[in-house]
Parts: structure tokens; C-alpha cells; sequence
């Protein structure tokens, strides 16, 4: 077998067994095929696709390449949630308490902000001491002790999707439905949840932005959890607008707070108790998805999933005062800030989210480069939404930065980012669609 | 600018600007950009094609990558011919001495054999101290003093397409129509040459099988031509046979003097001439294409052109006693040899000519690893060929090699490679199209 003759095939569309993927696969991870073999593999793949067959058995193929773990000794009850990505998507941080405050387990890994999407890790990070680059056992013990962990993909989760997906990012070939069934699924099976759901965003500011494709997207994730035996349900939801009141890193943490403590209902924790109703239920803790709610919901009032919270910051080396008081702990202030004003009185009728994402990460929450740090305290705040009605001058949203030119750059892209017109638009659902 | 991003236009299927194209070629070139980035890209060109524009500038931009040849203080009547490959092509080894000895200068760059094909520069090193591996200054002077040299691509014609030809070569990135005319094209306007014949072999033999496909790079390789000022004519001919009586690489250098010395006449003499007298109409050395038949016969009747071969043969280092006795300087004999033998009577139909190439390479005649040596004495004699009646057990071809085992595996091709029928095929032409 030839890494030439494998790239000759899908080259010309063909379909690969598994032993051929499994050659260009393990011989990439194991440093015997070259980058740019695999760079024109992987761009053949992208352009012609995969077949079901092909994207179960890369998945199956990347999962087996490290340590699947096995969490059977210490929970029968384990689910996950992994999102696609979108704006002020700052679900993990509340649902992850909940779920865990609920009696399931939560092995969370996570990623950080890629592009104009933000990242659980990043946000996490700005909670001083925490940390997220636990290894396998450090990782295990957070889970056994508090129920729940939120980690970056340790080292060996999938290391050969790890060194695929830096590839993909540097070749510009990270939109494929394929490639990221198989990305997502492979290190969910290594991770061992038994119950997993996903929220696969659609919209103005989602990685796929057309529906179908999110549903198609959805389809593959759910038949590649199907044949792996995970118990997976797919929401597809709105990313046509941010979601929350705001997107950053530390702003986004205190709001996850007091949405834990019950002070803030939104969007953002209507999602976050739709999801983790269906983790629990999904993890069979409930009779009926309905039962699932009002054990979430109870977790709030209750104040369990805030001491969760506080536990599993606690576990991970985070400064535990900033539940109590997230203010003094959090980096939330910055030097500069910038209004965004309504140019003229109507409904706000569409909100530019990938380029309201992309303002929030120059304003200093993101990274351009794989080697940048982020700026905590940065980000922006959405006063007004899609439906809302406005005046002329009106404050839609403010931006904060500590970088004069950054601030400015951020502006300028946020001033165009909301249409205002004189129609109300029609209602839009947060859940489009929920497929199992 | 940034290499991600052009690779994310053209996998997209967009069109690339001349800065784009620029960009990607110099900084590969220069070492920029990274083996991986550039094999993405070329495998997204492949997938996606380019347009004529985007072909004409890749072509430009790789031919200014090094120096340009200018011939017009030696003459003003230049030539080239350039081959897409095919199984005993042998016609440079004519055409060249031929055109010179006719009073055109031919600055003739050559390539090696590549998978099934045989390649100038193999077949003249069988020349025992034929040097041609020449730089610019001894390649300028040789054509200076006898009107013609053959050589490969010096260090310094064309060095972004050397770099991106072995990329290809690696990545399954070879069949592809605007890349294989820009790496010839380029080359060509790097020689210098104002006249140039292609001769795009169609047929089971050819790296394009399709007839459609050769014309289509036919075409492109004529509107580049124009862009760039070169007088340039496209013959389509035959690959559906093996052309001469044999294929490998001292067996071939044998046939071409025998053919020079006006000894042997056959489809390969017949083509050669005609490619000739394309050459020397083309550069104007003669009033019309008749007059450059008769002349280019001509030297072959009066001596001239095989005088030619002994004189470029002489200046690049070679032993011209093979011109006097073939035998005695060649290496023709092998240990061992196989009778490819006729297994019913009838009409040969059809020669598997990709086949045939391959078990000559098999035999020792080509290489399957860059490294690989080749061996000279090794190759195959076609005694019988397509339209031919047999009856069987006659001998239809003799395989020649000097390893048991590659003898072996190319005998059992071989006696596969002939369709033999009861029906007389129809007869076939050699030269299917021209184009101008």
C-alpha cells in the first residue's frame, strides 16, 4: 500500500476502505507519511467527500489512535455537550454545573475560540488559577471526586485528529461535514461519555451557515454515534444572532454565574436548561424529558449547581471567591469602550454575527495568530437584539478593549453589523430543530 | 495576502488573480511557504481547474522564475518539439538532427521516463559518456556551434516548476491539464525556442487516454503559446500502438541512427519527419510545408542529418563510434529473453500500449524509484503490431532483461497486452489532428 495510490483514488472520488484510511491515518499520526502527502490528501477529501463507510471508519480510526477511557467503574450515568461553535455561545459553562449537580457525569473536553467563535478553555482561563490541561488521570479524579471536569483535549485523546486538525487548519480545510463528523465523534469516543449531545449552530454567525448543511452535519454525527453504540441527540439552533447578553471571556463567565445563581434569564439559559435536560434524560437520571427540566431547573433554584460550579473551580486550581463576588476576581474593566449607536429608528431585523464574532476577537477575546494571548476583559456587550425596537441614537451594544486600534477596527465592523428596517421581524426559535 | 487564503478561493472554485498566483508560486519557489500549504493548493488546482487566464499566468510566472534564453544573436530561426510521452516515442532523437542539419537551431530540453513512458535523456545515456546534464553556458555554446544540443531542464530554466513537478510527482497531482501545460509551457518559453511543435499523444498508451482530453490541452497549450508570442503548432497522434519497431533505450538510439542512415522506414520514421517538416515550415527555413518535407528527407538522403547526430553526439561528451557500429558501443544483450507468442490465429486488434510500456519498464528499461538505475540493454521488440494477421504460436514481441523476476512480471503482461480477432481492424492513422 502507497500513500500515492490512496490519494490517487480520493482524488478521483473514489471510496477508500477502512485499510486504506487506516494507512494514511496512522502512518500521518506516527510521523511516516509526510505533511504535504497528507495535506493533499485531506484537501481530496475535502473536495470530493466522503461516503458513511469512510467517515465511520476515520472516526473509529482517529478514536482508537490514543486512550479511550472508561468510566464504568465510576458512573453508569455519563453525558456530554459539544457545540459547533458560534458567538456569546457560553452554554458548557452553565450546563456542565447543572447536568453534574443532577447526579450525571460530565467529562468535558473543549476547545478554544477558533476564528470568530469563542472557546470554553478561553473563557475557563480567565478565572485566575484555573486550569485546563489536566492529563488522563488528573482529569479521571476531577471527574470521580466532583462528578464533572471541564478539560482541553489531553494528549492522548485522539492524538492523531489533534495533528490532522492543525494540519486542516493551516490548509484551509476545515469546513467539511466529513472531516468534522469525524474530528468531533472520534474524540467523543475516546472521551467515553455514553450519552452525548449536540448543538449544531445554524446561521449568520455559524461555521455552516446554510441549513442544510447543518442538517446534514447533524444526520452524519448521529449515524456515526449510532454504529459506536453513543446515545446522541442533535439540536440544531439559532446562531443568526449572538446569544446571551454578551461575548468575551470574563464577561461571559459572570454571566454564566449569575445565570447559575437564577438572576439572569435569557436566551442564553433557556438553551442551557434545554440541553442539559436532554443529557440528563438522555443519561436515563429521568423518566421523561419533561421530569429532566424541572430537575435543571430545581438545580438553580436550589443553588447545587452554583456549589458544583465552585467545587469543580476549586478542583482545578481556580480562585473560588469569584462566585461569591465576580467582580473582584475577574478582569472586566478596560481602558477604552465604544457605543454602538442606531442610525435610525425601526426594528433591529438582522444582526451580522460572524462579523459581530469577528469584531468581539479584534477588540483583543480572540486570537489571530495560533500564538497570541487573549485579552480577558475584552469583548462586547448586546444591549438590543433581533426584534428589538430602537431609536436613532439609541446605545445598541459597547465594545471594550485596551487597544485604541483595535477598538477601532472592532467599530467600524460593528456599526454595519445591525440591519434596522421598519417591519418587525417575525419571531425567531432558539431550537430549529431537535433530531435523534 | 495569505497562502490560507488563496488555497480557500481556489478550493472554493474561484478564479485566482495574477498576484495570487504570483504569491503562491515565487514564495513556494523562494522556500515561504511550507511543502504542505503548496500541495493543498496544487491538489485543490487539480480538483478545480483554472481558467485560461489563470493558466496563462501560472505559465508566465513559472518561466520568469529563472532565465530566459535568448537565441537571437545565434539565430533567427529556432525550433522545438515537445512530446506529452508515450511507448518507443523515439521521434527527438530524429527530429533533432534532422531540423539542425536543416539549418534551424534546436535547443532541445528533455525530460526522463515516467511511469510507462521512456524519456530522451534515458535513451541518450545509453550513449556511452553522453553528457546531458549541461548548464546555460555549455548548453548555449553546443547549440552555437552545431545548431543543436539535448539536454535536460538546467538548474536555472524554470526552478518554480522543478520544485512544484516533484510535488506533483509525490502527491498524485501528474493528469492534469492546465498544470501539465503550464510546467511544459513554461519550460519552453524559459528555452527560448520561437517555433514549437507539440506532439499530444492520444490513446491507451498516453498519460491522456481520452481523445477529448487531448484536445483540450491541445488547446490550451496553443492559446498559452499565443499569449507568449511562440509560433506553435499542436499534432494529436497515436498512442494506441507502440510507435517504432521497439521500446527501451539503447534498442531505441540503435533504431534512430538506423533510421538516419535512411535504413529503416516505419510509423516512427514517417512521424518524425512529418514533426520535422513542421519545425523548419514553422521557422520559416522553407516557403511552405511541402518544401519542408523534401528538405528534411533530403538530409537524411545526403547524409547531413546523421552527420548531425555524430557532431552533437561528439560535443556533449558521447562516443560517436555509435554511429559507425551501433553494435559495438551499445549495450543490446540481456541474459535473458521471452518470446511473447500468439495464442490463436488472427488480426491483431489492439496492443494494450500502456501495458506494453510498463512490463518495458518492468524489464529494466525504466525506473520505479527515482533512484532506481536503469538498465540500458533492456527493453521489448515489436515484431507485430496492430492490423497484423498471426497465427498462433507465431512470435508477436521478445521481451529483453537481465533479472529472472522482472522478466517474469513482464512476460505475464505481455502475453495479456495483445487483443487478437478475426476481424481485420480498421486502418489507423498516425497523425489523428493537427492544430494551429
Amino acid at each position: 500500500m502507497r500513500a500515492y495510490d490512496i490519494i490517487y483514488k480520493k482524488r478521483n472520488g473514489e471510496s477508500l476502505s477502512r485499510n486504506e484510511i487506516e494507512f494514511m491515518t496512522m502512518r500521518y499520526s506516527n510521523g511516516d507519511i509526510p505533511d504535504y502527502q497528507m495535506a493533499a490528501f485531506i484537501m481530496a477529501v475535502f473536495i470530493k467527500g466522503m461516503d458513511k463507510e469512510e467517515i465511520y471508519n476515520l472516526t473509529d480510526i482517529m478514536a482508537h489512535s490514543g486512550d479511550i477511557i472508561d468510566w464504568s467503574l465510576i458512573s453508569n450515568y455519563t453525558a456530554d455537550k459539544h457545540s459547533t461553535g458560534g458567538v456569546g455561545d457560553g452554554t458548557s459553562l452553565i450546563v456542565a454545573p447543572v447536568v453534574a449537580a443532577c447526579g450525571v457525569c460530565v467529562p468535558m473536553m473543549s476547545g478554544r475560540g477558533l476564528g470568530h467563535t469563542g472557546g470554553t478553555l478561553d473563557k475557563l482561563e480567565s478565572i485566575p488559577g484555573f486550569r485546563t490541561n489536566l492529563d488522563n488521570k488528573e482529569f479521571i479524579e476531577t471527574v470521580e471526586i466532583a462528578g464533572c471536569a471541564l478539560i482541553g483535549q489531553t494528549h492522548n485523546i485522539a492524538p492523531a485528529d489533534k495533528k490532522i486538525y492543525a494540519l486542516r487548519d493551516a490548509i484551509a480545510a476545515v469546513e467539511s461535514i466529513p472531516l468534522i463528523c469525524a474530528s468531533i465523534m472520534s474524540k467523543k469516543i475516546a472521551e467515553g461519555a455514553k450519552t452525548l449531545i449536540l448543538d449544531v449552530k445554524t446561521g449568520s454567525g455559524a461555521f455552516m451557515s446554510s441549513y442544510a448543511q447543518s442538517i446534514e452535519l447533524a444526520k452524519e454525527m448521529i449515524d456515526t454515534a449510532k454504529k459506536t453504540k453513543i446515545n446522541s441527540t442533535v439540536f440544531i439552533t439559532d446562531m443568526d444572532e449572538p446569544l446571551g447578553d454578551c461575548a468575551g471571556n470574563a464577561n461571559e463567565v459572570k454571566q454564566a454565574i449569575n445565570i447559575l445563581k437564577g438572576e439572569i434569564k435569557n436566551d442564553l439559559s433557556y438553551l442551557s436548561i434545554e440541553l442539559a435536560a436532554a443529557m440528563i434524560f438522555g443519561a436515563k437520571k429521568s423518566q421523561s424529558l419533561d421530569e429532566a427540566r424541572k430537575i435543571a431547573l430545581h438545580s438553580i433554584e436550589s443553588g447545587t449547581a452554583l456549589e458544583k460550579f465552585r467545587e469543580v473551580i476549586r478542583l482545578q486550581g481556580g480562585n473560588t471567591k469569584v462566585i461569591d463576588d465576580p467582580d473582584s476576581v475577574l478582569s472586566l474593566k478596560t481602558k477604552e469602550q465604544y457605543l454602538v449607536k442606531a442610525g435610525r429608528d425601526g426594528y433591529i431585523s438582522h444582526m451580522r454575527t460572524r462579523d459581530m464574532g469577528m469584531a468581539c476577537s479584534i477588540s483583543g477575546a480572540g486570537r489571530e495568530k495560533i500564538d497570541d494571548k487573549i485579552d480577558n476583559s475584552a469583548g462586547i456587550y448586546f444591549y438590543k437584539k433581533t426584534g428589538d425596537y430602537v431609536k436613532t441614537g439609541e446605545v445598541l451594544a459597547s465594545i471594550k478593549s485596551n487597544k485604541k486600534d483595535s477598538l477601532r477596527q472592532a467599530a467600524l465592523i460593528m456599526d454595519d453589523a445591525y440591519l434596522i428596517s421598519d417591519d418587525k421581524p417575525a419571531e425567531r426559535k432558539i431550537i430549529k430543530e431537535i433530531i435523534t
